[in-house]
């Protein structure tokens, strides 16, 4: 059986990343499947989903990072092209990817206690997202 | 239901993307499936899949980041063991991974209009490269 | 149909990294099933899955791209909030991410002959591993 969600959420732009395992999880509670797979899939691309311990420290590590790797003020070719200020962007979300593919049994999402589901905001200005939760199972 | 496709793409080696959301997109419409999963997975330990919008600037931005990350002419303990000239192709394919899992509904790929699936050619030699499609749904 | 095997595995600490294939090459043999996919997911923060070609030159010049990426005794402000000295395993392991999706037909793993599936441990310390290996097929 699959069942399908789509989930919209307001980012500040890039830096921002946001604790998406609740949403997660009551999409797998409300799917009546108890043992299965998520995959959670943010549309765009400049946006990216990973997990991480979300605690502010953490965050800012990652997305120091992320800085240091493509830095916003960076020249980008993507800037020539379209005479857009994110090329940084499209390289973060390219790196870290749009989709993540977690397990799920006893209709729980198997992470760990400290291991967060998030979407990680690349882009530079303020973006509505859309991500979706497809959940395959039984 | 699931179904399996292997596909063939020649590639010119290091930096060479490919768009390969139209095979992928065409593989969910003759599958006869309208919603589930489609896992995209290059076999192979130096190429990678990711998504980017498909324009020179962002692949050539992105592209410059891996060889700033891992220099194609950088010292690899991987060229002292095999002779080989290929230590950065496995490193940035082991970085960026080599699948994606991508939701589909209404027999439609979920991605942004601006979002392209792409094969990532990290070798250094041209290679004629095999992707898997899986698609699970119904 | 779905299937879920827990796996455990001990690792010696950061740059740790654990061929997993033939634990989920076993786990699809046993599962019955034939064709479908593999999710392979790691539980917890500080550690992560990819494929590479499984030999120590290329295993060590992947552990040193994460060194120069996200230093061990870099300064994290994950240190300053928890007394913990493991802020660069968090952004290592957040940055490769924690699972992997993979195809598999006539009961085998569709990856390539040098390509294994590996669990990378980003942590300081030596930790006993939990894995998840989902499988979902018929």
């Amino acid at each position: 059986m699959v069942t399908t969600t789509r989930c919209q959420i307001q980012t500040t732009g890039q830096g921002d990343v946001h604790d998406i395992t609740t949403v997660v999880s009551e999409a797998v509670s409300e799917s009546g499947l108890t043992v299965g797979v998520a995959t959670v899939f943010v549309v765009g691309s400049t946006a990216a989903i990973t997990t991480i311990e979300f605690e502010p420290g953490a965050v800012a590590d990652f997305t120091r990072l992320f800085e240091e790797l493509a830095p916003r003020d960076g020249q980008y070719k993507h800037h020539e092209r379209w005479g857009d200020d994110n090329g940084s962007s499209h390289v973060r979300a390219a790196l870290l990817g749009p989709s993540l593919t977690l397990p799920f049994q006893d209709a729980q999402l198997m992470v760990g206690t400290w291991q967060q589901l998030v979407l990680v905001e690349c882009d530079t200005q303020p973006r509505n997202r859309e991500f979706v939760v497809q959940l395959i199972g039984e």
